[in-house]
């Protein structure tokens, strides 16, 4: 189990006095927060005031920047060169960052949000620019083990920070299933992959079959209609298994 | 005189497909590039072009925020708060200076663009968020002199670089006539503008009624469909008055 | 009392995966929609669905065109020429229409929406262009007596159906006090205005004057937290002045 | 050869201050006009001036919906399911159709923009809604013959009119190859292709072979630098096979 593993979540997903997520009791919960860019969800207020509670709250402050489609909440494929995508990242991560250095922080990290999300972890040429400017920025990248988003930072010379997803499906290939409004994710269900997850590093996929994860942050999406719960159940599913393996450490360490 | 004038023009407001301005044959005789950030024109990929191209011709690059209103080009007025303000310019600006920090470059002013501009030039509580964040970022404030651009910039501690205006009328009052679609402008009443100015500190307002007028950089629209020849005109302008005041100037120094 | 005082709502002001109001709810309360068209709030999806849902519901369908600015919901008022309202009226309701023809409807009424509301009801020049455009659908007018929006739906010889607010204030000269992001009313207080108004015709502005109010439809926001018990309590109160009213009635029915 | 061949160009592409394309002196040629609708180009000002001076100039006014992407021109394909199409097809189709009501003419046809064409002509699935609206509005649809153009539009009983292409090249199957930023056109090899087409049946594709293509109208793009000269070298090679085929025609005639 690695030492530290840190809880994450999608947030600043509002949107004008479009409400949305729950931002105020995520951020008493989790490690570090992926804050919306204004181009898939926020807008520059929004921003301002997701950088600010943030700061206070002492999570790690990342960039998640997504596709130019506000409609469909950065959900939607859409077709990019990589020229585009660089761009598409430079202005966004920069427009966070000046918010987060106005506030006196730092930026921590940049995940790519939602169809983004998954274009770049299928093709190392559109996570390239992105992972080039991460180790540009001296910043980690989250995304998923084993594709495209690990090799391209690892390459660039980027700090890869691998996920667990907990509220969204995996295929048998190890692929996550985005879909457009997420429904309630089970507590349960959400701990209980997160102990096998720590325990056996394996998880199962949507097709029963066994899969092998690699991780050191967990992902909690802010807008399921119960994540808070789910955030709490993950959290405890985490402490339980860091109190099941300490005995064992410190027999290790008096060895 | 002042010792140097600077001439400064508007850049990347094309946007997508839709091409706009003659920002390379400006490039060629501009010192500073006010630089479009995605909000009024320009678009990530335009910004990152013009930000390429401006860094090459060794031109000063600048922020150039607008309102957030593509269709009227930043041009109609807009009720914001003096917080809608800050946020709007830290997003903006953030975006742009990440585009000339990846360039290698460094941000060296902020100008307010269209609307926006005569809206922050009207009203000191709005322009102040725009003063203190220049002041932070420790760059110039390019404005209209004797107005709450230059009152606000002071008072924030950030540079102020008075502009004078040759392809938009002044009314009695100082303020300039902002129009939605420039007309071609005489270069040689541009021309003639200048020399006024640079002579004699004064020029003519739209009723006649002379107007003293106080700059040290000259704008040059770029989307008037002459404003490469009143580029040139300004310039020539410019350098006559420095040949006649030269003479003056070695015989002081020779004292 | 006029012999029909409706209730309408604004509706369909989701956006995406944004959710906003209480439509649901509000359906099975009142006689009218003013459903978003897209520029302000609302998409095509949330459009066909709103319509679907509420010609289902029996109510009258309306038009909610406003300014083309999502993040401020429509709630900042901006500089627009006479053309200008005209053809964003024209897209807006167009675009609305073609769902509530797909859906087998009509079209009733127009009802511009906030900053755009606003603006009209003291300009007649900005008003003239929507007014024409009702006129020649055929279409009412929906808006506040002794205003712009009055005079020029009557002079475009448009139907004029003049509404009563309970969920923002009235200035002492009988303008809305529009906000940005309304609070909770008090029902008790709603249900009052709407019997003060029914029987002496009259309400107080924020000031406690005593202004006239002519009115024949109810508006109930969508965006107050609790607008549901804000629209039961309306109705209720309408339900009470009808009673007392009607004995009256019939006793001069059998004169 | 087709009794009449028609020429249709996509027109009303300018956005706000940004002008786009020639659309003046192709209106003087063309017959057909298929006019943007605010998503992937155009603007509801644009729109009202662009229906007025087609309706002035006696061309066939048709929509020409597209993908929400103003940046990308609607050139970026774009992950969107069947009900997305309907609504966005019926929102653009609606808002046109509400200016060309009020100039006084009626829509005459539908066609898909850009990447939203590519994607609806392989696709039965996507192209059926804008088919089905088609035929509910009794209005033609223009495409790509023997695709899922063809076939959506003739299930559902809506008039098909197949286009020949003379500005974008075909692959081996037939498939036009989009571009994002289209280069001039030979207009030698334009009328060629078009004599080729009318007095043949086929063309080359891109890679040498022979293609058999069918066709009643022919698109000249407005966006090719030269587009006019374009225009022109088509109508005069249509006009050619006219009159090389009417001697023939009068023989039959007179039999």
């Amino acid at each position: 189990m690695p030492s530290a593993i840190t809880v994450n979540s999608d947030l600043g997903e509002s949107f004008g006095l479009h409400s949305f997520g729950h931002d105020d009791e995520l951020l008493t919960l989790i490690d570090a927060a992926n804050i919306a860019c204004g181009f898939h969800a926020g807008d520059p207020h929004v921003m301002s005031t997701t950088v600010v509670n943030a700061a206070r709250a002492g999570v790690a402050l990342g960039a998640h920047p997504g596709l130019p489609d506000l409609t469909g909440f950065g959900r939607r494929q859409m077709a990019l060169s990589a020229d585009e995508v660089r761009d598409l990242v430079i202005y966004q991560v920069g427009a966070l960052s000046a918010f987060i250095a106005h506030s006196g922080g730092k930026l921590s990290h940049i995940k790519p949000h939602g169809a983004f999300f998954g274009m770049l972890s299928r093709d190392e040429d559109l996570m390239r620019p992105l992972a080039e400017y991460a180790a540009r920025l001296g910043v980690q990248v989250f995304g998923l083990a084993d594709t495209a988003h690990q090799r391209a930072a690892e390459e660039a010379g980027a700090q890869f920070v691998p996920e667990l997803y907990v509220d969204l499906n995996y295929d048998r290939n190890g692929s996550l299933v985005i879909v457009r409004r997420p429904e309630a994710t089970d507590p349960g269900a959400a701990a209980a992959r997160v102990k096998s997850a720590v325990t056996s590093g394996t998880i199962s996929a949507d097709d029963g079959s066994t899969l092998t994860v690699q991780f050191s942050s967990i992902c909690v999406h802010s807008d399921t209609p119960n994540c808070v719960e789910v955030a709490k159940a993950v959290i405890s599913a985490l402490q339980e298994c860091q109190q099941a393996s300490r005995p064992e450490r410190q027999t290790i360490g008096q060895a």
